[in-house]
């Protein structure tokens, strides 16, 4: 019987996720909320407008067949911790349960389980939409959430070529330092990135930066960026003429890329073609013959946090990794 | 700049939560939620039955004037737990976290948490609704929340004689070695509890336990046990004569002691008096000298939780106390 807490941060939670590993797991557990077996409460907000700041409470509990996991990410945005703090504008802190027990077996560094479990959408996604022989991605936004975008595509293609934009030098040199013994990985401009077979956008902007004219005839484009109401990367052009698979009908009308479109009742359910479990349940076919761009609107879901949980843990435990902590003090009771 | 998080269990918790200084802090809670100054969005719950279980998340912020505070409680109830796995039916974390920057500050034990707080809303409670001499306190129900309405209520008023009351010999026992050096505490029947200045039933019976005729004129009942639809603790007649104060419109009229006679039509708006926060801010008279019976209907607030752990992040960061882990895994990264 578990009777310590697993403790892993920022540096346990990479080492423990494996992308060929956190793919299929995202895939599971867009499959099982599909099919009714997960539970995604609402995510609640707390606005923090003196602080420049919110809370955002995630939980979730999946069962994807040969495995099930429960667990809640509490997670922020607070826009002057850059400036002021020297602290990242999202952190996070994620508790994984036993769904049995409830026990939580483990405490994890929640921002970079976010990178990993978001990165892994959107190559669930480019399997899925993406032509199959896709060679070359496009990188728009060189943050934080970039990498794993890269690590994660090109577990689901033979990606060869990396285009890579944005405005700051010093991230674009960053990026390409990370990958260019792997990737032929070079900087790019905004057009250059969007004529690649696959398009990560991972921007925060309210004024969309990628140009109908630019994207390519079979693109198919990760649109990360968006989580707000008033953001979203793409021009309008480019969301009539796309193919639109969303992750979340509520969050991406909300929040997501469509959602300055819906709120101005120039997209609509029409215009939706399906959801990313529908499509991997086959209930939707992905990319075929005639499909010319496609769209994947992604919000992030906290069953995606759930899933990525449940791989880390799995590997700091057989790893040995992370710092057990007897949290519920069950040691000095005894 | 906090850079670590601090690691709290329950022994931690327990030993840097005075109850001088968690009670006068659930007081602030209340008035700060009647003020408008906090935060509390509704309780999300996943539900388990094939585990017997559920989970329940508990975010809030509350401004106290002179400190503020934020975080998420992330509760359950298994009730398989005790027989099957040797774990408590009611287990919990909390992380608690800076407003201003969402930097979490403190992971904590939330099973202790709950005792804590809970206790000191009683207490609140009781300040303002016993009479001003009470010197007697009765408990029905010896489990593990019963030892705080006892350490939280005795630091209000002047308890000298305790009537402890349950079926279970055993926990009558621990809890009398407890306490007996302190109070003059003996076993007695649920009316020999329930005659006394202060009651606190702490039971998660369906079928009330406390008859009408066994409470005193002016006793003031702390009813602490209520926590899902169809559990009550009190006769019917005991709400229909006393003066009803609340902690919560919303949790007590689902879930709390009043919720079997409310979801009747038997209990109206009439028949609840106030809310605990109106009587902390003097907008509703606590006791006077017409009062009979009171009943405070406690079905336990985020916003306790976030309370209590302010005070015991402060005494352990005063103390020394606790564990210190780079959860985000900063120095590493530097």
């Amino acid at each position: 019987m578990q009777r310590e807490t697993l403790l892993l941060n920022a540096t346990d939670v990479k080492q423990n996720a494996p992308m060929a590993e956190v793919v299929p797991a995202i895939e599971d557990a867009f499959a099982a909320f599909q099919r009714g077996d997960a539970q995604m409460p609402a995510k609640s907000y707390i606005e923090l407008p003196q602080y420049n700041g919110d809370f955002r409470s995630m939980p979730a509990y999946l069962d994807a067949g040969t495995w099930d996991a429960a667990g809640i990410k509490w997670v922020n945005v607070h826009t002057d911790n850059r400036d002021n703090f020297d602290l990242p504008t999202v952190l996070g802190t994620m508790i994984y349960s036993d769904p049995e027990t409830a026990f939580p077996l483990a405490i994890l560094d929640g921002r970079e389980l976010t990178m990993q479990r978001t990165g892994a959408a959107a190559a669930v996604a480019t399997d899925y939409l993406a032509v199959p022989d896709a060679s070359s991605l496009g990188i728009v936004g060189a943050g934080v959430q970039s990498y794993t975008q890269l690590e994660a595509i090109s577990q689901v293609r033979p990606i060869e070529t990396v285009v890579v934009a944005d405005r700051d030098d010093t991230r674009v040199a960053e990026f390409i330092e990370a990958f260019d013994t792997e990737f032929d990985v070079h900087a790019g401009s905004v057009s250059d990135a969007a004529g690649c077979d696959v398009l990560s956008t991972v921007t925060p902007v309210e004024d969309p930066i990628i140009p109908r004219e630019a994207v390519g005839d079979h693109t198919h484009i990760n649109a990360m960026g968006a989580d707000a109401p008033g953001k979203h990367e793409l021009a309008d052009e480019i969301l009539f003429d796309a193919m639109i698979i969303i992750d979340d009908h509520e969050q991406t009308t909300h929040s997501g890329e469509i959602n300055v479109l819906w709120q101005a009742n120039q997209l609509d359910e029409s215009d939706i073609n399906a959801s990313i479990g529908e499509v991997v349940l086959n209930q939707h076919q992905g990319r075929d013959q005639k499909t010319g761009i496609s769209v994947f609107d992604s919000t992030g879901l906290a069953i995606q946090d759930v899933a990525t949980a449940h791989v880390v843990y799995e590997h700091a435990c057989a790893n040995g990794n992370g710092y057990n902590f007897d949290l519920l003090g069950f040691a000095e009771a005894d």
